[in-house]
Formats: C-alpha cells, sequence, structure tokens
C-alpha cells in the first residue's frame, strides 16, 4: 500500500487543471501581451481565473497579483509593502514560528535599519492578541501573521487580529500567510481587515510555479520585478497563463462541497492522533481539537529520530515530512518546535504528517499500523 | 490558412515538453525538498534538466538558477549583481534599445543612486564597440547588453565586447540578456566573458513560467526574493519542477539539428524579406543579411497604422506584433525605432514577424501575398 502524508509540502495537480495547462501549452499558447486574438484569448484565461478566485475571497478581481508561488507571494507582500511605506515608519511585527519565506524577508528588514517584534506563541503555537496589541505603535506600518502554521498546525487568530490591528493603528497594514490554510478555511479579506493575502498554487492541487498575492485595492506596495508592466506594473513578465488557469481550476474545486471535505479531514486527523497517541512514546504537537487545523499533525517519537522513522516509512510506501520540508533539504531545528517549548530530546523526532480530501481513513489506518509495528522496534534499538 | 508569425512574442511549447510536465503534475508531483523518495525523484529531474541546459553553453551545471522567466532572470542580474556589488562602484552601462526587463531595472538604479551609461545605436541597432570602451570606468560594476534585439533583430558583439569589458576593467561583471538569441547562436559564457546570462523558456518552445539566469561560478549576486534557501539560497521558493524539466528538454531540442534550422529560418527571412520590400511602401529596419538574427523582421509600412496592418493580418490568420509586444498592452512609442533614427511617421507604422524553425515557406508566401493584396488599399484609404 501506498500513503502519501505529505501534502503540506506538496499535492498532486488535479488532473483537469493540467488538462488545461497542457491545451494553453501546446494549442491557445498566445502571448497575453499580444494585441491579436490569441492574445486576447490568453488574456482571458487570465481573467477567468482571476474571477474564480476572486470569488473564493469575495474580493474583487483586480485586487488579485499573480505570481510564481508562495515564496514570492510573501515576499512582494513583505518587501513591497515596507519598501512603499517605510516614510511612515520603520517598526514591522511578525510572529516566531513563521515559513523560512516570511522570517527571512523580516531577517532582512531587520538588518536594513527596521525594527521587528516577534511575537512569542503558546504551547499550542498561538500568539496572544495581548501581545499583538501592545505590539502595534505609531510607527508600525506592517503586521505578518500566517494563518495556519506549516510545522504543526496551529491556527493563528486572523479575524480578532486584524480587528485589533486597525483599531490601534488603521494605518498598519495586515498581511496574512495563507499558504497552509487557503482552502482549508473561508477566509474574506474585507471582513478581516486583511490587506495582504498570499496563497500558493501547488498546495491546493494547483500547478507547482502559480500562486497569487490579494493586494486590497489602493494599497501601497512596490514591485519587486521591473520590466513590460503587466499586472498593473506590480508584477512584470509574460503571466504564466497555463499556471494560472490551472490555479484557477483548483481555487474553484478546493471550495466546492468545502463542508464535506474539512469534515472528513477532521475525521482523518482525530483517527490518526487516537491510533498513534495509543503507541508508547508517541506525543501529538499543538491542539488535538477543532482549533488546530484539519489536515497538519505533528507526532514527536521518544527516542526515535525523525530522520529514521522517515526512511522507516518511506519503505513501507508512507510519504511524510521531517520538520517543515518546506526548506532547502537541510533539516535545521525547527523556530516552531522550540517556541511551542518542546523538550529538547523530541526536537529531532518529530515528523509532519499532512492530508489531503483525498487522503482515505485506509491509508490513514496503514500508517498507524506501520508505526505501530516500527516505533517499539525502532525504540528498542535506540536505547541499546 | 494561418500562420503564426508572432514567435519572439511567445511560441508554442514542444508536445514532448508538456506531456513530461503533465506527468510531473499529476503523478511524480513531490516537492524536490522533501526527503523521501518522491523528493528525490523531483530533484533527479531538475538536475537532468540542469545537465541539458549546462551542455548547451558549455558551463558547470551548478551555474544555472532557474527563475520563473525572463524578466525574473534579468531582474536577478541586474539588481542581484549591483546591490551585491555596489561597495566597488555605482556606475552601470546598458544600451538605449533593451527590452523593458532590463531597461526598467536600470531606471530603478538610476533613482536609487547608481550611474547609467546608455550607450547609443547606429542605424542598424549595433552599438559601437568603441563607445563602449570609453564607458568602462574603474567604478563600473556592470555592463549589461542584449544579444539580438526584440524588436528589429539587431545583433549586438556579444564576445568582441566581452573581451573589452575584460581588457578595460576584470571586476566589470558583463550581463547578457539572451532570451531572444538563445537557440538562435551558439553562446558559450566562458569564451565569450560572460557572467550571467538570461535565458527565457518560452521563447524556445518550452513552458511559460520558465526561464534561467547564468550565473558564473563565486559570481557575488543577492537574491531578490527570500525564504527556504531552495538553489542555493539564490532563488528561494519549492522548485517548478514541471516547468524546469519542461525547460530542458526544449533546451535540449532547440540546439539539435542546430545548423540546418539556422539555415531554414534565414530562408524564410530572406524570402520573406524580398517579397514584403516589393510592396510600394515597404521597408524593412534593421541590416537583412546574416549580420541580423534570423527570426526577426520588423517591418515598416510607409501610411498604414501599425494596428490597422495588425488587425488586417489577423482577419486573414495571420499573427504578428505592433512594436516589441512583450508589454503590457500599451502600445507605447518603441525606443529602438526612435534610437535606429527611424522617421517618425514611421514609428506608429511598423509591425514584427516572427518566426519560428516550424515555420514554413508556405506560410512566409501567404503573408507576403496578404499584404501585397492589403497594403495598396490601407495606404489609399489612409491618404483620403
Amino acid at each position: 500500500m501506498e500513503a502519501y502524508l505529505d501534502n503540506s509540502a506538496t499535492t498532486f495537480c488535479l488532473p483537469e487543471a493540467a488538462e488545461l495547462m497542457m491545451d494553453l501549452l501546446t494549442k491557445d499558447y498566445g502571448n497575453p501581451s499580444s494585441l491579436h486574438m490569441k492574445g486576447v484569448e490568453a488574456e482571458n484565461f487570465i481573467n477567468e481565473a482571476k474571477k474564480k478566485i476572486a470569488k473564493t475571497l469575495k474580493v474583487q478581481e483586480k485586487e488579485i497579483c499573480f505570481t510564481s508561488g508562495g515564496t514570492e507571494s510573501n515576499n512582494l507582500a513583505i518587501l513591497g509593502s515596507t519598501e512603499a511605506n517605510k516614510r511612515a515608519g520603520m517598526h514591522v511585527i511578525t510572529t516566531c514560528v513563521e515559513h523560512a519565506s516570511v522570517a527571512n524577508p523580516f531577517a532582512y528588514l531587520a538588518e536594513n535599519g527596521y525594527e521587528v517584534t516577534y511575537l512569542p506563541v503558546n504551547a499550542y503555537g498561538e500568539i496572544s492578541l495581548d501581545d499583538l496589541a501592545q505590539a502595534i505603535r505609531p510607527d508600525t506600518i506592517l503586521v505578518s501573521l500566517m494563518q495556519v502554521n506549516n510545522e504543526i498546525g496551529a491556527v493563528e487568530p486572523i479575524e480578532e487580529a486584524g480587528r485589533i490591528i486597525k483599531e490601534k493603528n488603521p494605518n498598519t497594514l495586515f498581511h496574512v500567510d495563507a499558504i497552509q490554510s487557503y482552502g482549508k478555511y473561508r477566509i474574506y479579506p474585507k471582513k478581516m481587515n486583511i490587506d495582504l493575502l498570499s496563497v500558493s498554487g501547488h498546495k491546493i492541487h494547483g500547478p507547482k510555479g502559480s500562486g497569487f498575492l490579494y493586494i486590497k485595492d489602493k494599497t501601497k506596495i512596490k514591485p519587486l520585478v521591473y520590466g513590460g508592466g503587466q499586472q498593473k506594473g506590480m508584477r512584470s513578465g509574460t503571466e504564466n497563463v497555463p499556471a494560472i488557469a490551472g490555479l484557477g481550476v483548483a481555487a474553484e474545486a478546493i471550495y466546492t462541497d468545502f463542508d464535506a471535505k474539512i469534515e472528513h479531514l477532521y475525521a482523518l486527523r482525530n483517527h490518526f492522533i487516537q491510533g498513534v497517541t495509543a503507541i508508547e512514546g508517541v506525543s501529538v504537537n499543538g491542539r488535538t481539537d477543532r482549533n488546530a487545523a484539519p489536515h497538519i499533525v505533528s507526532v514527536s517519537i521518544d527516542g526515535v529520530r525523525a530522520e529514521v522513522m522517515l526512511h522507516t516509512l518511506e519503505n513501507e510506501g508512507i510519504y511524510v515530512s521531517a520538520g517543515s520540508a518546506c526548506s532547502s533539504n537541510k533539516p535545521s531545528v525547527s523556530h516552531t518546535l522550540k517556541s511551542i517549548g518542546l523538550k529538547e530530546s523530541l526536537l529531532d523526532s518529530t515528523i509532519r504528517f499532512s492530508f489531503c480530501a483525498e487522503t482515505t481513513m485506509e491509508e490513514i489506518d496503514y500508517a498507524i499500523g506501520v508505526m505501530a509495528k516500527h516505533i517499539p522496534v525502532l525504540q528498542r534499538y535506540t536505547r541499546r
């Protein structure tokens, strides 16, 4: 049996999205900037995708800016908005559990004269709204929060945060990294006071190399690249029409039968948590109820190194991540696991399981069985 | 009949590249950063593409950095190298006929304290090597030249330029925008003293959203985006494995039967130039011999506006560009056409025909026939 339980690293692309891409690569391959019919047709595919995506967020189509993926979206949001607004202040806020594509742009800002406040998290990986309220100052130009933590599935209180930010300083921009949450939560930027929202295509069964940044109308932001002025100058370069069209298909699909999918994911998650925590020495990080995301389970295994566990599972056809797996190959110590106060000995013994709506209960049972079989053996081996 | 003669705007993607992409989207869809087999397999596809591309340029595989396309490649080369080397000087050199994805990063540099020297061109769109030699100073950190002009097909003397640059100042970096030349010329960065070379996938029958920057080993350059540290930190973000693999296939294919393809393109070009210049009021910009690129013909039509000509051709199934067409929709006055001294009245009466190896002589004959039929009528209409 095979069980791909690494859906927070990447997902399969929907066949209907891939087939549309195939057409747009080989047949309707016009450049949207061309003035002739083939260009106009290509532009229509972009507009169609924009419409589908805007509908899921209840925003305007012109507020969607396509990028090459989540990392570019986060960088454009953070570096672009601070560069455009630095005259209003150079204080920015984020958390200590962000993905590298947020944490590293903030590190860049810190090196370049900005003052960065890092909000701590509790044992479940959640920020405190009081901390946030206290951190906001007249010179705070940006708050960036992830909605769902990519390592342990912690959910940050985005809506309340948005309210507090705008109450304390209406000029502070609010960026949400929704890369792990879009498609798992209903997100309405207008209602939630979100100015910038990052989404990646390949986490929601869309193509790799696709993504978008929601940019609230009239938000001051500078581009990262300069060129032909495509996408209102926000993102120059011939639009990746096939990927954009594929992303539109995926975005629409992920919100179709939404409630049923979420129920299914929580059923998988609950069953999995029950099964693995029954194994001696196995614990789950973060909340185990509905206050955590439906698709991510972080599991620590006393006395078994993450890499050993990962390859043991791999041998049985089960694919998971050690740590966050979104960063290039070298597994380094996880800031998130450290921040929630996980004990030292477990930092290197934690793996992430992540599901998608197509994951089956049989796969979950299989994974539990494989773990129950191997973990006691591996633990004994370690203790020798 | 249909004739797509807009191959410098974008090309069809090779079916074998698209089919490989389809597989990598829906079946072998691992994240190359994942430590398990599916991640390793994905990484192998990247390495395979790197190998194919490196071979065409006779460079090392590790010198290839994948991007989301030509615009990002040019921006990374120009903004990244100047940011990394500005302590050595803030003087940079380019030409007055560059594509927007080079011209606009230079405009950004000019606004941010750099001194930019713009080299003029002759009536054929070519720079003077004497001008270049005189422009290089001890504080010159970058020279950026396009190899083939996207509007008129002028070819810049890259090899001689590289020699002169390194003679005058060995520390000056040499960037070549090869977006219109890769696949049409044999380019060997080592031999040609090129430190940075930009290529776009969708101009060579690869996928949109693909491209690379050749970065000579040990060249100091800063990334545009920060994140998981993929591609040695030069370009964070989950690699677009399908597009990268597709680009590898296209790169290998475009240099297969290379000489025969180039002969074919020049045969098309010569025949086309002969045919259209026989029509009254029609002239061709730039050189008409082998000193111009094989695939681009810029045609000025006295008394007929470019947009009118474009749509007239479109009605007959012929697709071309008005001006450069690489910039977003709004056709603005072409810097290239102005720079070669094209007379005012023709600036707005110029269209670009661009071929690929699959373009047939029949399509060329058809295009000539359609033009011969319509141009006299359109000219009469204008003159009323």
